[in-house]
């Protein structure tokens, strides 16, 4: 059979993140290709103590329909732990749990994008999120970074002229540039999008997972006109495969969200919600994070080490103070996505090649992503050493 | 603030059921209004033995990012429980887990409906559904349904006229009617399906949930042509809270399943998927099945014997053999709505007026919807007597 597919679903393109995935059951290949937390920092006797817990004193609690917007001690314990500690005002209304907060970027899109709207988007940005815009046929306006992300005066000139319906913005340790924007520029931030008129999508997964450097407060502490939902998630502070992602959205927002997230699912799966709200309750992020932070640490460490050791001359990359990506820009305007396909078949390294990260494919044509945190130090800087190897080759062409 | 939302947000109507549901935290009101099955019929033992089992044995591996068609052995336990013992041949590549059917409900709809296509749904239908396609303003026609379900001939008559892209059908224990589709009817539609060049979505939640009668083969099963989705759902059979679904699709459909659902939640939490795949492994579904049947009988036998009892004459309703369902017609041409608010502020009893059902609302206009499975029997003839009182009062007006 041939099935005439929806135009979103021609749209969509697989994407190159879970197609890596997919190849990388090989043992023999390092990947510096996923997102994923180092899981050698899971803290599984806590996490096995508290599903027990759980599971034997609220069985029926975990098994029956649940709320829409979210398994309600978990949306008390997000504000608690992770809103108010930041200084951000916020009550239950605003408040909405998702499947990871991947759910929570697609719900966004859906209740806010029509076709050939304007979205504002970092350039490079997250390709996931790119996807989904994508698929709703926005229009998608890069909007240009430096070392300290989205430069603040581009916006405000982008804004000026194309009255942007929504700016997706990661501003710490950002994927894949792993650079962070300041406090000026947050500030700055959330006034353009009072003045323009435009919603913030702050996604912020990677912001609590610190390993240097000071803590820089969210967007949505600057946001006086109600126009930012700063979305989080428990994937890279906690674990992944649990799928909780949260929100803090003006109410209005966060009303429609649930609306929405009805005929998506439902509800999200309440046993992972639960097990994030008692981790939080019992109060255990706070040392969780202080413990996961050197590993990370030593992983970047091992991973710029290796760059500094193995690359050759001409690469060029910016040193990340937490999260867990380098973006790192080849020499001699070399090809990343043959140089990729070259690692993961001949060198039996995977990481993800630029394009997928910008609206404008040429933007990344060459640049690779670099993850440090999923991967052991020392396996770093073999990969290293082979990826130098593959583009010294590429390079005597 | 003032949002211009999305034409889809727009078009999205808050689901009545999970109105009612937040209505229904007043622990006097007996609620006849949900789709919930019974917790008195959840293995609570076993799923506290399976849960701790897995958090103990596969820590890590609850913890990590899964792949996005689901965690493997869940796709296995499915293929080879639920599945092959209804005749369906199929393999990996058929399989897609979700955050429960009603997410892969949406999905479907996702990838393969545009704006104006022209979509059959049997009338009354699931509201759910019918807010899902809504959102994408496809042209809904409402196939028309007697005691049997879906009437074939009438499906030929549109299909013939109207060239939908698919059909929506919920073929045993419907939801809201409580009617199954006989086997005849049911090759009839996939035969039709084949000629005319649409697409089955065979949703089928309640199917295992049989109290009375015989089994009926899925249309699946008479896919020649690999047109039908088949739709399963753990929500009933076992938990709902736990959100886990699985569809049995055409190879073509799948991979566009899997694609589009990496932009929605990457892939549903693994643990609970986990926790069902190791119950049907342990082979638990069969006896468990067994033991609630006769709950659910008994419910059902309390509400029709209370409808008999207590309802005036002229309520027109049909039995059902499983599910959860009475979908009943009231007398005079009673403004079923008006009601259902009454019954809920006056009466303490919740159940849901026809008109959400109804791709035309006034085709519900006089039927109420009755749930049995969620509601102990003392308590469903309780609220059998304050709903025929309440219907007796509003007749002598």
């Amino acid at each position: 059979m041939t099935v005439q597919f929806s135009k979103r679903c021609q749209r969509t393109r697989p994407s190159a993140i879970r197609a890596l995935f997919k190849k990388c059951v090989d043992p023999e290949i390092i990947s510096l290709g996923g997102g994923s937390p180092a899981k050698e920092g899971f803290p599984l006797e806590e996490i096995r103590d508290i599903t027990k817990h759980i599971i034997d004193e609220k069985t029926v609690d975990m098994l029956i329909y649940g709320l829409t917007p979210g398994y309600k001690p978990l949306r008390e314990a997000y504000l608690k732990w992770i809103v108010e500690p930041k200084g951000v005002k916020a009550t239950l209304d605003n408040v909405i749990c998702f499947t990871g907060s991947g759910q929570g970027i697609d719900l966004t899109c859906e209740i806010l994008l029509d076709e050939g709207d304007v979205v504002f988007v970092e350039s490079p940005t997250f390709l996931g999120t790119l996807n989904v815009l994508n698929k709703r046929g926005v229009k998608l306006v890069p909007i240009p970074t430096d070392e300290h992300g989205l430069i603040v005066e581009e916006l405000e000139k982008k804004a000026k002229e194309l009255h942007p319906k929504m700016l997706y913005t990661i501003p710490a340790f950002q994927n894949p540039a792993g650079v962070t924007i300041p406090t000026d520029r947050r500030k700055r931030i959330a006034e353009l999008a009072a003045e323009y008129d435009f919603i913030v999508l702050e996604d912020d997964p990677y912001g609590d997972v610190r390993f240097r450097g000071e803590k820089v407060p969210p967007i949505k502490l600057f946001d006086k006109a109600d126009k930012v939902i700063m979305m989080n998630s428990f994937s890279k502070t906690l674990a992944p495969g649990i799928r909780v992602g949260a929100c803090v959205a003006p109410v209005e927002i966060a009303q429609k969200l649930e609306v929405i997230k009805q005929g998506c699912d439902t509800h999200s799966s309440t046993l992972p919600q639960a097990i994030v709200a008692e981790f939080l309750n019992r109060g255990l992020m706070e040392g969780h994070l202080k413990k996961i932070a050197p590993i990370y640490a030593e992983r970047h460490d091992a991973l710029v080490a290796g760059i500094r050791k193995y690359f050759p001359e001409g690469c060029k990359f910016v040193e990340a103070e937490g999260g867990m990506f380098i973006w790192l820009k080849l020499p001699n305007h070399m090809d990343a996505k043959a140089l990729a396909e070259k690692c993961i078949e001949q060198y039996k390294v995977a990481f993800v090649h630029g394009e997928p990260f910008c609206v404008n494919p040429e933007d990344g044509f060459d640049y690779i992503r670099l993850n440090f945190s999923g991967t052991p130090a020392d396996k770093i800087t073999i990969a290293c050493e082979r990826i130098g190897k593959a583009i010294k080759e590429e390079m005597a062409k």
